[in-house]
C-alpha cells in the first residue's frame, strides 16, 4: 500500500544527495546504493529533489528519471516525498502530479522571491494546494536561501487555511524560539499540530526535539546518528541522545556550512561506501587537498569518541 | 547563412514575450504573429527565452520548442539570440548547445548567487566559455534581479580574458555612469570595446546612447520607438530621438514596473494584435479593472502625444 | 499653534535635502534657504532627516542643530514631519521626543531587517508606539531600500492595532494595484482611512492619485510640479494634471535613480539657487562632467516642455 | 606606551559586549567588570564597539563613554580595537580619531552597501584610509550581515594598496578554502602577510588556525576557552586544542545563533558574574523559561565535559 503523509509523520526523512559520476551524469547505480544506505540505517522517510540533491541543475528528464529509480528502489518500505519548489506553477503542479502517480508520499515546496510576503506566501500556497487536491505538502521554511521569512503566526494561517499541509521543514536560523512559538500559537489557536522535521544538517537537533520538534529531514551523512538521536529522545533517554549527538557535533558544523558543506557531505557518503564517487554539479564546491586532509582527522576524531562513549553506554 | 553575434552589434534585439494560452500553454500561433510584429517593426534581433519571456516556468519542451519556432519563423532575417541562464552549468551549456545547433547568433548568460563575487563571476564564465568554444556569449547585468552587481573594471577583466564575450546587456540601475566606466576603462586598458545594449525597459535609452550604448536590448511594447530613437541618434539627430522618446516615457516607466510590467506589456501585445491573450503564468501579475483602465488612458495620451509630434517633425 | 499630524494630511510634504559647505559640514546659511525655497513653492508640509536628507551620515547633534533650525524657520506655517529611523528603540525614542518638543507635527520610521517578517514590524511598531503615546507615526513602506515588504492586509493591522499611525509614505515598488488593495482592504474590514502620500521620486504620481493617495511625500527637485499636479488633481483636471507632469517626466526619471539621483537633485536646487553648494556627504555619488552635461540638456529640454504647454494652457 | 596594531597580531582579540541595566542604561559599573573578566582570562586584546557590542544601539555620547571607560580600565594592558563602521565617511573618521586619540591601539571598518562591489570596497577603503593617515586598519569580513562579500583576490588588492590594512577579521561563511585562498593568494603575489582573527562566534576555530589563521576575535562568553585553544596550536598541541574546543561546542553553537546567540552570551557572562544583568537593547533578542533552561542544561553538559576531559589531560 502506498504511503501516505500525514501530520502524524516523526523520525528522519533524509534528505537524500544526488550522487554524479565523474563527468557529471546521474550515476543510477550510485543512486540505488545510497537508497540502500539510508533504508539500513533505519530512516523513517527518503525526501529526495530538495535543495541538497542539486535538484535545481537537473535536467527535467534526470529529474522523473531519479524519482522512478529512487520509488522503485524503496519500493514502499518508507514513504517518500519529492521536492517541487519551482519558479512557475505549472511546472511544479506538473512535477507534483508526476511524483504523486510513481507513488511519493507527498511534496515538499519552499516559498520563493515571488511571494513577496506572508499574504503572498499564503496565496501562492493556496494556489498549489488549489491544483493539487489530496497532496500532503510539507512547507519547507528557509529563509537563509529563500529569502522569504514567515512568523509563527504567519505559518499557523497557513495550516488553518490549507488542511492538506500536514509539515513543517523547519531550517529558519534562529529557530529555536521559532519552533516553540509555532507550537505555542497553534495550540492557543486551536490549530491543526503538524509534524515538525527540522532542518539546517540537524545541528540543533536535540534541543529542537525538547521544543516539541518530530524528528529530522536533513541530509547528514551519518543517518544512524540522526535515527538513534530521535529514538531516544522519543523514548525519554534525552541525556543519552544528545551525547551520541554531541560526538558527532564537530562534523556536522563541517558539513553544515551552506554550498561547501555538500562537498563535505558526498565525500563522507563516497568514503563509507554510499555513492562510488562525491562530484557535485558545476557550479559547486569541491574538497582541496587542505579539505580532503580536514574531513580524515574530523572522521577518525568521530571515531574515537564513538569509542569513548560505547563503555560509557555499555555501563548504562 | 546563419548569423553570428559579434562587438559590432547595434540597434534593437527585442527581448519577445513568451505567449501563453488563457488556460496557460504555449501559444505558438500567437509566438509566430509576435515574431512576425517584432521583424515588421524593423527590429535588428531578438533575444528570446529571458527572465521577460518568463524561461523559468517553461519546461525544458518548451524552451526548446519555442526556441525552434522563433528561429525557423525568423528564417535568418535577423540574428537570434537565445537566454540560457540556469542554476547548473550542464544544464546551461546543452541549452546552449541546443540553440547555437538550430542556428541562434549567440547566448546570453546572467551572473547568479553561487558566483558570490567579482572573481567567482569571471571564473563561473570561463567555465561557460570553456565549455562553449566558439559560441558568442551576452554577459547580462542586471543586479536588481541577479544580486550580483560587478564593476566596470571587473567587466573589462571579463572581456581581456574571455574572448567570446562580445556584449553587455547594461541594465545596472543606477547605470549611467557605469556605462560610461565600461567604456573609460576599456579605453584607457586597450580592452576590447564590445556591443553595449540598453535594458532596464529602455528607460533611460536617449541618455545612454549618448554615453557610448550601441542600441537597446529590451522588450518594450512599442519596438518602433525604440528601432526610430536608435536610429536618429545614430543618424544625429540626438533631439529628434529624445523627443520621440519622451512621447512614450509615460508607457515606458509603466512597463518598467518589475514583475506588474508584464502584464502592461502583453495587454498592449494584445491591444496591438501581435498576440492573442495576455495570460502571464503563475505567479504572475494580472492587469485588475483599474490597471485595464489607466493603461487605456495611458495608450490614448501616447496617441495624442504622437499626434502633437507628428506636424512639428512635418516641419523639421 | 504646534501642527499635529492626522489621517486628513494631504497635499505635498516635501523631503527636505541637507545641504553641506564643500568641505563637507551643515550648511545652515542654505538650510534656511532651501526651507524658504520649499514653502515659496507652495509645499504642504516637509520632512526632514529622510534617507534622502542624509540622515544616516549626520552626528546626533546636527542632526539635532538641524531639526531645531528648520523648526524655527518654518515657523508653524506647515507642518513639519522627523525621520527617526534607527537601529535602536532607544534612540529612536528619544529622537522623536526630542523632535516633538521642538515642535514636529510627528515622526516617520520605516521597518528595519530587525523585524524579520510582517508580524515582527507590527510588534516594532506597537513598540514604538508604546514608548511615543500622542505621537503621530508616519509608516514608510519603501522595500527596495530596507527589504522589509508587507502587505495591503499587514499595514492594515498596525491601523487597526496602533491608532497614532495616521500615514502610510507609499514607495513599494511596483505599488500601484497595493496603493489600491490598501484602500479596498481598509474599506472591507472598516479600518482607518489613513493618509498616505507617495515617494519614489513621484513617478507614479498621476495614476497613485487616481488609486486613492492623498498626494506626495518626495524630493523632487521642482516642488511646484508636485503641488501643482496634486492641487489640479484635486480639483478633478486630471488630465492637466498629467500634461503637467509629463513634462517633467523626463527629469523625475533622471532623479529617481537610486543614490545617483541625489547628485542630481541638489544640484538642480544649486542650479536654481536654493542652496550654495550640491555636495553629497561621502560615500556618496557625485556628478561628473558627463553627468553635468546631460543634466544641463534635460533641464532645458524641460524649459522648452513648459513652454509648449503655457498656451495650450492659457487656451484652455 | 601605547599599543599600535601590527601585522603580527595574534592570539585572541574578545569581542566585548555592552553591559546595561534592566531600563536599557549602559551599565558601566558591568563594563569595568567585564573588562576585568576578559583580562583575567588571558586574552591577547579588546575589540569594542562592534556590532555584538550593539554599537548601532547606542548613542554618539555613549559611544564615546565606553570608549573612554574601556581604554582606561585597560590601561594599556592589552591593546583595544575600536569599532568605527558608519554609514558616512566623516561620521567613522571621527570616531575613528577619538578612539585614537584615547590610546585605541586601531580600528575595525566592514564594507557597506554603498560600496556596491569589489571595486567600491577597494574605492571607500582608500578614502578611509586617506583621511586617517597612520591609523592601524581591521578590514572585517562579514558577508552574512553586510551583504558584501569579497573574494581573496579583492581582499589581497586592499592588502597591496593599502598599507594601513593590518589585520582580516575573517567571519566569510562557508570560509575555510576562502582563509587557505587569501594566504596563498598572498603569497603566490608577494603581498604582505596580515594577522588574520576568526570570528562567527569561533565555531570553526580549530580547522582555522590549521589553515594559517592567526587567532580568533570573537565575543564567546567562555573566552578562557579561546585563549587555551589559540595557545595549545600555536605550541604544536593541535589534538589537545581541539579536544578542549569540542568540549565547548555545543555552547558555542549555542551562541553562534544570529540575533538570538547575544541574549545567551550575555546570560552566561552574567551567570558567571561578569556583567550585572543581561539585558539586550530594544529590538532585541530575550531568553524567555525554555531558554534558560536549555542553556542552564547546556552549561551544566560543558562542566560535565570538561571534569571527563581533565583527567584525560592530566594523564597526557
Amino acid at each position: 500500500m502506498t504511503h501516505r503523509l500525514t501530520e502524524d509523520a516523526h523520525g528522519v526523512y533524509i534528505i537524500s544527495a544526488t550522487p554524479f559520476t565523474d563527468d557529471g551524469a546521474v550515476d543510477f547505480a550510485s543512486l540505488d546504493s545510497l537508497t540502500d544506505y539510508y533504508l539500513s540505517h533505519g530512516v523513517s522517510g527518503i525526501t529526495i529533489l530538495g535543495l541538497m540533491g542539486e535538484a535545481p541543475k537537473l535536467t527535467a528528464e534526470e529529474a522523473s528519471e531519479i524519482m522512478t529509480r529512487v520509488l522503485k528502489r524503496v519500493d514502499e518500505r518508507v514513504p517518500v516525498i519529492v521536492g517541487v519548489s519551482n519558479a512557475g506553477l505549472d511546472n511544479l503542479v506538473s512535477l507534483a502530479k508526476k511524483a504523486m502517480g510513481l507513488g511519493a508520499a507527498g511534496v515538499m515546496a519552499a516559498p520563493n522571491a515571488g511571494h513577496k510576503h506572508e499574504k503572498g506566501i499564503l496565496d501562492g500556497f493556496k494556489a498549489i494546494a488549489d491544483r493539487l487536491p489530496d497532496v500532503p505538502i510539507v512547507y519547507q521554511d528557509f529563509p537563509l536561501t529563500t529569502g522569504m521569512p514567515i512568523s509563527a503566526e504567519g505559518f499557523n494561517t497557513i495550516v488553518d487555511e490549507i488542511p492538506s499541509v500536514v509539515m513543517l521543514k523547519h531550517e529558519d536560523w534562529p529557530g529555536l524560539p521559532k519552533l516553540s512559538s509555532v507550537r505555542r500559537v497553534a495550540q492557543e489557536k486551536g490549530s491543526r499540530r503538524v509534524s515538525i522535521l527540522c532542518g539546517n544538517g540537524g545541528i540543533f537537533l536535540p534541543l529542537e526535539l525538547a521544543r516539541g520538534a518530530d524528528g529530522a529531514m536533513t541530509g547528514f551523512a551519518y543517518p544512524e546518528m540522526l535515527v538513534e538521536v530521535v529514538r531516544r529522545h522519543r523514548a525519554g533517554d534525552v541525556d543519552g541522545a544528545e551525547d551520541l549527538f554531541d560526538a558527532y557535533l564537530p562534523l556536522v558544523r563541517h558539513e553544515q556550512q551552506p554550498g561547501y558543506g555538500l562537498a563535505v557531505r558526498k565525500e563522507i557518503l563516497r568514503r563509507r561506501g554510499a555513492i562510488k564517487t562525491a562530484t557535485v554539479r558545476a557550479p559547486g564546491p569541491k574538497l582541496d587537498a587542505a579539505g580532503q586532509e580536514e574531513l580524515t582527522r574530523l572522521m577518525s576524531r568521530l571515531e574515537r569518541n564513538l569509542a569513548a562513549l560505547r563503555p560509557a553506554m555499555a555501563a548504562e
